[in-house]
């Protein structure tokens, strides 16, 4: 989407065509930095280190950095290593495996020499297939806005919730549950996202207002303790969120604090929508909450928050007592009961299992 | 309560016995500063520029205020004179203007040569009665984690979360929502309290985390957004938080955020309690959603967060787009259907009219 109005992707293919150009993400929103990636010891540090982050854009990434490997040793030798390389920058990243799998499988039955073109190619395939995923989310998403929009008075603002970043930044481009919001002001429907903060990593304040401003598009920060009272005085129209799992039956695994603002969305008849690409249903599971283990992350994003100082130095700042624990559960599950509908880039599921299979038949003889 | 091993109360009389010795909070968890304050001016100062803060704190200071006064000039005029003065330091604080109003309607009748000894003994009875209250409320509290503690395995600490700062550091001592923790401390009965950050203004990870830690409670700071997790989880026994409001229909307006907790204990069967000592309720407001005003903070507080560099100097770091406008709503109202009790001086009041009105039938008429 658009940076000081031109349009960028993540990530793109360098000027010499042996490299990418990525957005360095870790200045976000402080500084916007593009940096060139031709090695994959380079492409694993952006990895590993968050310079990219998302699972579709670490997934296209990676597949990249196959890509590069090609260049420099097309073997079959060089491609298994590089599986391994990358594989453990995140080892638990659904996407990142996927798209190395994919690559291999693409690649092995070309000879060496004929490898490095095939990988491009694919790598670029993928990048593009995800943008094409978004868009459809996008499209059936922007429905849901057109018709809150028909109700409102000409000219009022469809006022969309979101929770962290399921935004471009996270994707190559246009993002899962942000593509509905970018499609509709493409549209000329006027939106206004009230975009929450997300403690403790601050996504939602570094990432998802960054593209926000970017873009032009309308929002407010709030803190993550305003959408109910928001929802409350009839402020927000819907809610849109992102999920890094679903369940067989409609439950969504998402950022914390996801949960909470269900539970508002809910008590106060305000519609709740996940943007969800279906390579994230887990079609082995049922019951998130008891099925699905929380990742639990170190207490020093919960005792340290980063910015900018008055300097303009990017800097951490300690806000708690050197002696007080945290705890820093990463996610929490969304039960489906609270979900008024799962955007797929086939369409609207209902957040069950018969709306899920109603939309992916070719599940239904596995889950049965 | 305890800083360090040895027991403070948040302000106290100095030893020249003309002056208060309080707390200075601002540089709290970072620094624990306590300074000296003998003239009106100060006085004002440490409550407008939030040294002090917590509406019974606020009270007792100023009463504190008018007692330094009297011992400078004991006149009418300058008993006007102070009235106005500490008013407008925080003109919306309801306890400010009933401390003024007492100290004034206590003293007036004196000749102003006797009105310092009895303006030095009423402020010291006030700062007394706001602990006996709290007391009370402790007491009442302490049976419910009692009740708790019974069905647990022995040793096994009762969980509370608790949002905000409704510690000993908003009243005298004891605080309101805290006293409970405190008196089963002393009680020996284990606990260990979740402790909200509460963003914007992070009082919880500030101020309340401090506490804990200084009394020796056992707690975990956690975000704002993880409650609902935990209590997913059956890791949350009960929640108890403060209030700022009270409707006579025993809804609550409290720190931005509390109605999100209060939805997911509602969701997860856990029992919400609000330590609400009687003179915040507004017995004038019955629907708090639709009735109470709700207080527009400074955006800055969500772009700007407080805490220590790594240098040891307190700063604020920006952690949102230049760009990006907030929203700062200060208080949310929990509708009394999703609470389990007001925790009152009085005994635990079901939060509905007929429930307050059972503890405090002298307002029955007026209510009627």
């Amino acid at each position: 989407m658009k940076v000081a109005d031109r349009h960028y992707r993540t990530i793109w293919v360098g000027e010499d065509g042996r490299s990418v150009d990525i957005i360095d993400q870790r200045w976000l929103p402080h500084e916007f930095r593009v940096v060139n990636v031709g090695t994959v010891d380079g492409i694993a540090t952006a990895i590993r280190d968050m310079w990219v982050r998302g699972a579709p854009l670490i997934g296209v990434t990676a597949a990249y950095g196959v890509a590069i490997q090609m260049n420099d040793d097309p073997s079959d030798a060089a491609l298994d290593r590089v599986w391994d390389h990358l594989h453990e920058t995140r080892p638990t990243a659904i996407n990142l495996r996927w798209a190395l799998d994919e690559m291999k499988r693409v690649l092995s039955p070309y000879a060496p020499a004929d490898r490095a073109t095939a990988a491009w190619r694919r790598a670029a395939e993928i990048a593009d297939e995800d943008i094409e995923l978004n868009r459809s989310i996008g499209r059936h998403g922007l429905e849901v806005i057109r018709q809150i929009a028909a109700k409102k008075k000409p000219g009022e603002p469809v006022n969309i919730l979101t929770h962290c970043n399921a935004g471009w930044l996270a994707t190559v481009d246009y993002g899962t549950a942000t593509a509905p919001i970018y499609l509709a002001t493409e549209a000329g429907i006027p939106v206004h996202v009230y975009v929450d903060e997300t403690r403790p990593r601050n996504q939602g304040a570094q990432l998802t207002a960054w593209e926000m401003a970017g873009h032009g598009v309308p929002h407010t920060l709030v803190v993550d303790n305003a959408g109910g009272h928001f929802m409350q005085h009839g402020m927000v129209d819907m809610v849109i969120v992102g999920t890094d799992r679903t369940t067989a039956n409609g439950d969504v695994c998402n950022k914390i604090g996801t949960y909470l603002k269900a539970l508002a969305a809910h008590d106060n008849g305000v519609p709740f929508y996940v943007g969800l690409p279906s390579p994230t249903i887990d079609w082995t599971v049922r019951d998130g909450v008891k099925e699905i283990p929380i990742e639990e992350r170190s207490a020093d994003e919960v005792s340290f928050v980063q910015g900018k100082t008055a300097s303009g130095e990017i800097a951490q700042v300690r806000i708690s007592p050197e002696n007080s624990p945290g705890a820093n559960p990463a996610f929490d599950v969304t039960p489906a009961r609270l979900i008024t509908g799962l955007i797929t880039e086939r369409g609207i599921a209902e957040a069950s299992p018969e709306g899920l299979l109603a939309l992916f038949p070719e599940r239904a003889r596995s889950a049965a």
